[in-house]
């Protein structure tokens, strides 16, 4: 059994349930975790900066691809209209080029090949297995499991809050420009959390599904921490990438 | 593209495709991580051994249903009868218990208990995720990919005749009784090796097959050193196991 995993055999209240769900994300949501400490602080190398920025194309790429799962499973067309949102967000339309090509320029503004980039051939292997398993999970999970998987953005608006102007003041080749990506998230995310809060409060409504949302939030919560261990082991500390992943040149 | 990925055009002779296939092993198989290293030298704790026992177990747990995957793709009883061996060697028979039994006995040996180990709830993300990523490639590849996703075993006679001396002479603790599942591996890995390399070396008859293989076996020991990175980034550098995972108690 987890040793910190919540578990229970009543039924809670709505408001209980997010205030659980809230209590996973202040527990674990990866803005905790020492690699962001390190970003906020300053006091990563520019090759440091590229490394995690390829990695986290690969993660940024498949979330319009995660989308289109959950949209597979629901029978509703007023659901599947809001969230198709998300890949409108991600993927752009006429009007926008979308959060994935924001992610490719936020790349290339570190001085990286967005051409390598959308490869994904230089990211850790650890990356891509984390970032298959959030695909599997929202394969493999009923509706209610797949929406609650997307609830770490009820936690993201705060970590951007706090990133961007932390990297805008710490690092001086990053600009405005490079960060574009975040802008248009701090108020995507929220509208998106909102809406899948309320949905998972509202059908989650025996202890087993509360217990599952429970469950899949914890998931997820591992597999964004995941990907910034694979980053900090392979990136921070000397001599530990791994055959075939990217090697920054300024060290 | 990957760095040190080979990339082929032509169609090599099978004794060229064996070769390059132990090159993949010569550079990349898991015998060479900072982790195997530090064991071998003596140079773990008992929690770290602990904790790559219990990390390990997740690995072998799912050995026997990857092999029924494979079995499951083939329309030859021959082919899946031989197959069949290898489940009969993990999970066991009348006469024996198999190799999942085994590697438990080696984790209780170490004072883990064999329930909780079973559980996995203890592992670390990142492992289930990769052992996860083993399981995918081999249910959405062909059997020629799945067999080969096998071929590690070619390398890992080395690597117990390394290791159990090794683990024998440096630990007062490991007893040759803890480390019985390793003792029949030495015939097994070779015999399933030699059949799996032949069927290769065979059926992988044009240069996009050849490169498929070769590219699974570069996977497959990405996932096995993924596992290592993060037993290392967790368990050999302070302060890094991630929420919920196992704690040792020696430290």
């Amino acid at each position: 059994m987890k040793q910190d995993a919540p578990m229970q055999n009543e039924l809670m209240s709505p408001d209980k349930l997010e205030e659980t769900l809230r209590d996973v994300g202040a527990e674990r949501y990866h803005i905790h975790h020492p690699f962001h400490k390190l970003m906020n602080a300053g006091d990563l190398t520019k090759g440091q900066m590229q490394a995690w920025a390829l990695n986290r194309y690969c993660y940024q790429a498949i979330i319009p691809r995660k989308d289109a799962i959950v949209i597979s499973k629901s029978d509703d067309p007023a659901f599947r209209r809001e969230w198709r949102k998300r890949i409108i967000d991600h993927d752009g339309d006429d009007d926008s080029e979308g959060g994935v090509a924001r992610w490719l320029q936020l790349a290339a503004s570190l001085g990286l090949d967005p051409d390598v980039v959308k490869t994904k051939s230089l990211a850790l292997p650890a990356t891509r297995f984390a970032v298959n398993a959030y695909l599997d999970v929202v394969t493999n999970s009923s509706l209610l499991v797949a929406v609650a998987s997307s609830l770490t953005e009820m936690f993201s608006p705060v970590a951007i809050g706090e990133r961007v102007p932390a990297m805008l003041a710490r690092y001086d080749y990053i600009t405005e420009d490079t960060l574009a990506y975040f802008t248009p998230r701090l108020h995507q995310a929220p509208r998106d959390a909102e809406f899948a809060l309320d949905y998972v409060k509202t059908w989650a409504d025996t202890p087993d599904k509360q217990q599952s949302v429970i469950n899949v939030l914890i998931t997820k919560c591992d597999i964004l921490w995941a990907q910034l261990d694979a980053l900090h082991h392979a990136y921070v500390e000397p001599g530990h990438i791994p055959p075939g992943a990217f090697q920054p040149q300024d060290e």
